[in-house]
């Protein structure tokens, strides 16, 4: 009861209706106690499944999922979300049919859709607001996209919100304060603060790519994709990495490509991944001055050359940061990987379905 | 209910509470309604008071308030905080006792002790932590300190979060994501966000003072007290425009000098003024990312310069801020000014009161 905040008579209410839908199932154990036994439930796994999409810039994956967060397939496809809404999620809704198809199961099965775009969402409506990188995006409604081909709930979450909420869940469940960091083809931030995603006035909290940063010694402040000069992502954006390597005349052509070249010891490769990390860091230490986290979790396709970024990090957020801000900081790689976002979907899904009224990101139940 | 969180059965069980101990009476109307008829309960105000202190780095303001939050009479007593909790604690106890002999007031009328003070605050035990401007006040046990001499509530908060807390319920209820910047001596920030104080892990969060800005053709970073250099408030404190303007041969001794020549439109103090709204409007903007609030208020002595620090402040934010984050934002002057901070320690201790399981501030019931 202390866990999920609710009065004892809710849980057993909501015990009672998921019962009787068969959604869990007592699972034998049970405590001495006063009133209706402290009974164990499962879930129970062959009623339901859940289905969800973690989509990046230039490719997505798609799994089907249990009522417990557990992945039981999923998938890599490539695909441009800059192509738009109506090819995209035809793209992942051809997705979602094989990977039912695969596991035998019907429409019918499916108690939840979740996907995490790369932009701010608005909360209320399930809607993509001025997303920088998702050309015809704005506004669209996917949860009525979607609740109409399933009649079940439908979840949409910025990408490194939902990954915060499976790091912190996972990975770090002691943690009340987590503040999470993609960095992929662009730079963004998810805080989890006291059991709430914490989306700001606009869903647009978190915004670390584009905060300003001042590098010492390193030349005129490059240009970002938002038009401004001198952002975080400008300097370690997966993009502008890109960018940089084949200005200087290296063969590269893909994120994955600059990851492998900075992990194969090219020194401009490492020197810009040094740099980016400083940026990176200065950004961070930003978010540690203003949100104080416990806990700073990386994750994205970046997170991977660890050792070259984290060095300039901590450089940057223990020179910049005030001491009572970081003498209990832990700066960590992504645990989950690239599985968090998909995880943090099913996790927060999971919550909208068993408990409703508790979760204020945008679910839509249609048919 | 809605207002609330809690459960119709919660909130009668509290009223009876509250009605047996006279804390409230019934105000008269009613609603129509099923079960327990609506009424309206107001403050039975001749119950009980309150005693707040908003402390400053060199003086402080205390006063004695109504249980709705309501001054009833207020003092300025100019202390220094450098003295150290003992004399500074012995101090505001005499205005205490003061303000109620004045109101022939008993001390078993006091239903309720807040203190504000310049740094960050441990919400689990009321201390003081590491605060840079507070010399032996590390650790200091205030709440037990007046809970052993009144036997009351005693709450501890960071003074910008009573004062955020008292600008969002008094000037702006309607607004979930408000964040109160204070430039005083020093400059300070404050999150209310979903009806709750954004403290962070160690209550070290919204410490816009200590970002580290880039101001182009601003010379040399100057020094910072916290050991830095080119920090938000080595610009934008009232110390740092006090030691400037020194150095620049003025005749200013205390901060409120610094105002009055800013104000009579001195060259070289104007000049100044708008370099820190600038530094302020650097630091402003990164909040603007990562805190997405729907308000800034800005209080503090130096908010008296509205017109010359609003412009670089304005300038800065719509320069480095993304679009979505700021076409809602409003950036307005502190409505309660002065009085913010009381206002603030006095609705945080009415909640604690009403309803102490709802409040995560420090709370010491001792005798």
């Amino acid at each position: 009861m202390t866990r999920t905040g609710l009065s004892r008579s809710t849980v057993n209410q909501r015990i009672d209706a998921l019962l009787q839908g068969a959604l869990i199932v007592p699972s034998g154990e049970q405590a001495p106690t006063r009133g209706r036994p402290a009974e164990k439930f499962g879930f129970n796994r062959g009623r339901g499944v859940l289905l969800v999409a973690d989509l990046g810039a230039t490719g997505m994956r798609v799994a089907l999922c249990d009522l417990a967060g557990e992945i039981l397939s999923e998938r890599d496809v490539v695909v441009d979300v800059a192509e738009g809404p109506v090819v995209v999620l035809e793209r992942i809704q051809q997705e979602f049919v094989g990977l039912l198809a695969a596991a035998k199961l019907k429409r019918s099965a499916v108690l939840g859709i979740g996907l995490d775009v790369p932009g701010p969402v608005d909360s209320a409506s399930g809607r993509v607001v001025s997303p920088p990188i998702m050309n015809g995006w704005d506004g669209f409604d996917i949860p009525g996209w979607f609740g109409s081909r399933y009649g079940c709930p439908v979840l949409v979450e910025k990408d490194v919100n939902a990954m915060a909420w499976g790091e912190q869940h996972l990975a770090h469940p002691d943690v009340a304060d987590l503040l999470m960091l993609k960095v992929g083809t662009g730079v963004g931030g998810g805080l989890v603060s006291g059991g709430h995603i914490f989306r700001g006035a606009d869903g647009a909290a978190g915004d670390i790519g584009h905060l300003h940063v001042d590098l010492p010694a390193a030349g005129p402040e490059p240009e970002c994709r938002c038009g401004n000069t001198g952002c975080v992502e400008a300097y370690a954006g997966g993009w502008a990495l890109l960018r940089d390597l084949a200005d200087g005349g290296a063969d590269v052509r893909t994120v994955d490509d600059v990851v492998t070249l900075i992990r194969s010891g090219d020194l401009a490769a490492v020197r810009l991944a040094r740099r980016a990390g400083r940026a990176l860091g200065e950004g961070i230490a930003h978010a540690v001055n203003l949100f104080n986290p416990r806990v700073i979790v990386v994750g994205g396709q970046l997170a991977h050359v660890e050792e070259q970024l984290f060095a300039g990090i901590r450089e940057m957020v223990y020179r910049r940061s005030l001491p009572l801000a970081t003498r209990n900081l832990q700066i960590v790689r992504s645990h989950l990987d690239r599985r968090a976002g998909l995880i943090g979907l099913a996790l927060l899904l999971a919550d909208t379905i068993f408990a409703p009224d508790q979760v204020d990101a945008m679910v839509s139940v249609n048919g």
